[in-house]
């Protein structure tokens, strides 16, 4: 069902349709078509409750997780407090804290007010721990067992705590808390249902630490194909455990981030259209602002040579091409670097490693560069002089911003900056000047005799 | 065990203090392990297969998946037709069809060669799909179950079939091959074990075909938290299944693809060492290529105001910053678009919503930025008249680069190009000649007494 069936249908007043149609679809979709129906100005809060109570409640209570904090804050606004509770009792918790985290303070209380004291403790607990580390994005709801079970035993708990989610497949084994050993379903199967657990267990267990940064989380569990890792403390202590949905949208988050940092853009926490116009600004007019300062000192090597402009005007036609193409190549150098060092594939120690390679390609690209640009203007121009400037000034500038574009991604990573930020906005600002000086000095040297 | 140890372990011939603490590792730990000693120039093609050969053969096969393509073809070219065998048999069909796809063309037919028939016949199945597409990553080991057996049948057959893999979680119910519903194995740990299958299966199954894009693929198993998704051909007949390590993996590559051709590099299949130079350059070449032609465009329009400048030199000084500061915010504008219709947040239909979003932002940002720089000028040169002329050009340039950065990739989507190849070097040389334009169009109008 789309929007404007459920629009009609809703216009019509057919809810009878209406609730047979949603109560087919996936939760997901459910939430998607509700939030969607959310944002159209013809629909009012007393249709979006209207909808969210035809539906059968499991499914209403599923849906909502997925919905956007928008929609979920107006249904959080109007729901009964039975209505609240029954909607937490069926969220995970590292949902509901998810959701805690983009409410205003008055919603959170009436949130925390409406769970039971068991839960509100674990709610709190997992608010703690800082925004991006593992904690922040784990689930306390976890299945453990104590070594001494059997296999029949570790059955007749799973069947008895009677999670719903995939993460019941992954099993822990602990004593006094301490992560022992790691335990599949699929290991319980095939095993005779006598065997105890300590008998069947992976004892080597590769954990995370409450602080470790989420997006490293993601990264071990892509690189070890886990669909759960399990979190301890510092004291070795199981707290709980990240699963594979939660890793895949902080890889997309992390990534959004860093698109959005080598764009000169300070990383805001909503999708584009979520983010107001002011917020927007607000974030993009800081490193406009920086570099719009920093461009103004290489408009001051131009003054230096502004007796040779005035002889050869020309001379100026030229430097968009050379300061583009020297911006353009050292973009290419630190994003390829960037992104090499995020995947983990490029570390500090390679550095003269990339910056060997980059001379070699830097030069082949150069050559090729120059010698076009240079024939095209022996023809256009007929002035091989100029040509041979224009050639040269391009082989100087591809060679210096591919190996600035190299080495100030890894400078910054060596003093614990962030290597997005030295993207391609930085980069072309910092090569733009070298280029003009590279420019005007060859020009100055080779053009000599009409300078007199 | 770190490379260090390893090196020093085999040094000393110390085999034993080796063999037992390589069959600790994690496959995956010892795989990077493998491969890192494999780069190391001091580490020979004997001491490769000693290594491999000292390991448990389980182990040893398991982190022959997890090794970079070069190790792996040194490993087959080396392997007895024994030990070739009892790898592939070890791996799943779908990463079979992963090293074949970087191997020459004498590597593949010898594994073929050692393959069984009905392995080799799905090998060939799987290559025949497109590149990228949801068959290319799917594999098609997974356990489905007919309609009318019970919840112990069920048991039995997973059991049976001994996959180890976690995709065992959710299996399929096909008839005819085709497929009918899906069941997981909690649902069936819940059931009573004499139901029958198609009593707690779900009917409503969300599935992909094999010619969809992986990239859509990942993103759909993504929304709905799907650790599996079934993979049907054009007749509804249940093929393979895409599991979430590789939607992981996926998702990783496709992010990695766009940072390149946001950065104007054509992407490359390896990684950044792997790739050679000369491949480096060739990637990077046309890019640069194009827009050095683009940039001599925007270089003639200076020449028209050659004149102007001979007249008054110092114009020259801020067409970097003018330039710098439009190519700015037109790859501000421009990324956060390209990633937005990435993640599907922003769509076709939202064309007019984001040029009204981005004008205003546009408006916001330029004033700031304005006032700043006029103020700076005014006081730096004591020259009110410039101060007007920057910071008129600063408006227009910032509010005309961020609406042709907001236009462009949603002008690519709409004639089915990639929107990322809109980004940063594509815009700011589009907009650079337009900032030039605006720039001297401004300064000649209001320094017109100066140009007497």
């Amino acid at each position: 069902m789309d929007k404007e069936l459920a629009l009609e249908l809703i216009g019509n007043k057919q809810f009878a349709a209406l609730k047979s149609d949603l109560q087919e679809m996936n939760p997901a979709d459910l939430a998607f078509l509700i939030s969607e129906l959310d944002e159209d100005e013809d629909f009012s809060e007393k249709q979006l409750i209207m909808l969210y109570r035809i539906l059968p409640k499991e499914l209403a209570a599923e849906s909502f997780t997925y919905m956007d904090s928008d929609t979920q804050m107006k249904l959080i606004n109007i729901f009964s407090d039975k209505e609240l509770r029954y909607v937490i009792d069926e969220l995970y918790i590292d949902d509901t804290v998810d959701i805690i985290e983009e409410m205003p303070a008055n919603v959170v209380s009436r949130i925390l007010r409406n769970t039971d004291p068991e839960t509100r403790k674990q709610i709190n607990e997992l608010l703690k721990y800082p925004k991006d580390s593992a904690g922040s994005v784990m689930t306390t709801e976890f299945v453990y067992f104590d070594r001494e079970m059997t296999v029949k035993d570790a059955f007749e708990r799973i069947r008895k705590i009677g999670l719903v989610k995939e993460t019941v497949y992954t099993c822990y084994v602990t004593e006094a808390r301490k992560l022992l050993g790691v335990v599949t379903v699929l290991e319980m199967l095939v095993a005779d249902e006598d065997q105890r657990i300590e008998d069947i267990m992976e004892t080597n267990v590769i954990s995370v630490n409450t602080h470790d940064d989420q997006e490293n989380v993601a990264r071990t569990m892509s690189k070890y194909d886990f669909a759960a890792i399990p979190v301890v403390d510092n004291e070795n202590r199981l707290v709980g455990i990240v699963t594979f949905d939660d890793a895949m949208d902080v890889l997309q988050e992390e990534n959004t981030e860093d698109f959005a940092k080598m764009a000169a853009v300070m990383p805001a926490e909503d999708s584009y259209f979520k983010t107001s116009v002011f917020q927007h600004a607000k974030s993009r007019i800081p490193w406009l602002l920086v570099l719009m300062l920093s461009a103004a000192l290489t408009g001051m090597i131009s003054t230096r040579f502004e007796s040779q402009i005035a002889m050869i005007p020309m001379l100026v036609s030229f430097m968009p091409m050379v300061m583009g193409t020297g911006g353009n190549c050292g973009s290419q150098s630190s994003t390829l670097i960037i992104r090499g060092m995020a995947l983990e594939e490029i570390r500090l120690r390679d550095f003269f490693k990339v910056i060997f390679k980059e001379f070699r390609i830097a030069f082949l690209c150069s050559v090729v560069l120059a010698i076009v640009n240079g024939a095209r203007i022996w023809v256009t121009y007929s002035d091989p002089e100029l040509a041979i400037v224009i050639a040269l000034s391009i082989i100087g500038t591809v060679i210096l911003a591919k190996l600035v574009g190299a080495m100030l991604p890894m400078a910054a990573k060596a003093v614990k900056l962030d290597p997005a930020i030295m993207a391609t906005p930085l980069i072309t600002t910092v090569v733009d000047s070298c280029s003009l000086l590279i420019y005007f000095t060859i020009a100055t040297n080779i053009l000599a005799d009409r300078l007199q």
